[in-house]
């Protein structure tokens, strides 16, 4: 029997080529913008779809369809693999597609482009790409200084797809590379890779804080007065993972201190950040609205992971950023 | 018999115990930010200094004593070896001291800090970082995607200590690197290394173009209108070469056409720039005055440098980043 499979109808249309050249047991149920999919030439409200797999790519985030799909994924009696454009799974709906045992694949497409808006943060702190700026404006010929990354050390709290990838070009840029994640075990690009529960041992060597972990009841709030306390005098934080793995009451003390001395935050709880919520306006404080996902070649590698999980799939095997639902479900907030 | 070393008092404060730790058969002779060195407890202008070695350190470039140095050096006739700060031997000084036979220990230790400028002018480039301040200044939550520097293409002109630090970053942000150098031998962290004679063969494949090669007589206005011609639509183009390496004439009509995007440049031909010189004001151009040097990495790494060549010079070796006198007499412009 063929595998039935929802994809948006944009998606589709991207790969029908590569898929046809697999020429896999499958059939596509293309999702219109209407919130229907076409199945045997018919319009069928995706609820009442019967499908095995739905592939939720990165144009459903924009699209006001995300909590519909994911009610009808959630609610459905037939649907075995999800397959999402998501990292980090807060929405509330994952908790019960994975309660039904439903296999979800998270995405890993987003990493490249966090990476680069990663450096290219770090950097732009580093550099007085500003003052440069400014002097050019003003006609003024000027030697204007600046720290290297070479020779800085990195806690990277969350040592998976994005961690390393930010590992991967900090190391390149001649920085030392500590590894937090679950479970202290190698990964590439790190010189050193502690377990999450040892996280206090590194912070004092950190130069640069990156948190690119998920948003579990076990890092909730992580960064709060006793985590900063840890922390080297005047270091960088950046937040790619959740708002909520910040106590932000904390790190604003921290800032007004001087024990950080830059903050660069993609991500806040709530989002959007709220007029008038101190980050906003804070001088060593850079906000970016949650957009470091959104790098040119983040559509195309989430096709990329689609197209290298279906057989996967098929073949019964590891998905691709498999999420290990025991562990999902046992660190739910 | 001891070697005599003249070098800057506070270069030679700094490495002292380094120094003593390699116990060498040679003596320092510091120089005085008066012009003299201290020799035997008198005070002797540097042109009477009968020293083997000379080190210039950093401080020099900037002690309003460097074109008296050069003098000295290339006056003197003990002279028999000469460790620079300059990366590129544009100071005419330099043909004399070569023309002599006194070998010329060249700067390497700028690289990390002109590859570190590098990507941060790059990303500056490809992402929204002035849109993402404008922002936040204003309080906007706002999606502003960017482009990657994954899967783009560089070629490196000039494929030497700069050119490799550069590529060994692009590469591992995932950018193809086509390094350009005078020999095509192949080089640590270029996918593909061209010859100069061909580097025309490689314009047309680059959405960045780095030059960062020596300005000879080979590459002098090598950026002239036939090689704009051949470069891709929209290229990037970042000078921290020598600014008459390319034909400004040429650049600003390759700039209003479109044909490049934006061009970054750090060096010129005069410096500091004149006022009034178009590339000020351009909304394409990117100026920085000479200082992608500038890293605060770059006065340790020249004192490295130095301490790594002085046993090679003393065991008669060949030095890390040794002047090729023959090419480069042959290539002077």
């Amino acid at each position: 029997m063929a595998l039935d499979v929802v994809m948006y109808h944009a998606a589709h249309d991207r790969i029908a080529d590569r898929l046809a050249a697999l020429d896999l047991p499958m059939r596509v149920l293309p999702l219109g913008d209407d919130g229907t999919c076409r199945v045997d030439g018919a319009a069928v409200p995706l609820a009442e779809v019967a499908a095995e797999a739905v592939w939720l790519s990165l144009e459903i985030a924009q699209s006001g369809m995300f909590d519909d799909c994911m009610k009808a994924v959630a609610a459905s009696d037939t649907v075995k693999w999800l397959q999402t454009f998501n990292a980090g799974l807060d929405h509330p709906g994952y908790r019960d597609v994975a309660a039904k045992g439903i296999r979800i694949g998270a995405s890993n497409a987003q990493a490249v482009a966090i990476a680069e808006y990663t450096l290219a943060q770090v950097l732009d702190v580093f550099q007085p790409l500003a003052e440069q700026r400014a002097a050019q404006a003003a006609g003024e010929w000027k030697l204007l200084r600046f720290r290297e990354i070479n020779t800085t050390t990195w806690a990277v709290v969350g040592y998976g797809s994005i961690g390393q990838e930010v590992g991967k070009r900090a190391q390149a840029f001649g920085a030392r590379v500590l590894g937090v994640r679950r479970a202290a075990t190698p990964s590439p690009h790190a010189d050193r890779v502690v377990a999450m529960d040892d996280v206090q041992s590194v912070l004092g060597e950190a130069d640069v804080i990156l948190l690119s972990c998920p948003h579990t009841s076990e890092t909730d709030r992580l960064v709060d007065a006793d985590f900063l306390a840890a922390c080297k005098d005047g270091v960088v934080v950046v937040n790619v993972a959740r708002g909520g793995v910040i106590d932000d009451a904390a790190m604003l003390a921290a800032l007004d201190s001087g024990k950080v001395a830059t903050a660069i935050l993609d991500v806040f709880d709530p989002e959007p950040l709220p007029a008038g919520d101190p980050y906003w306006g804070h001088p060593q404080v850079r906000v970016t609205g949650h957009c470091s996902f959104a790098g040119n070649g983040t559509l195309a590698r989430g096709d990329d992971l689609f197209l290298a999980n279906l057989p996967r799939y098929i073949a019964s095997e590891a998905l691709v950023n498999e999420v290990d639902l025991d562990v999902y479900l046992a660190t739910l907030r």
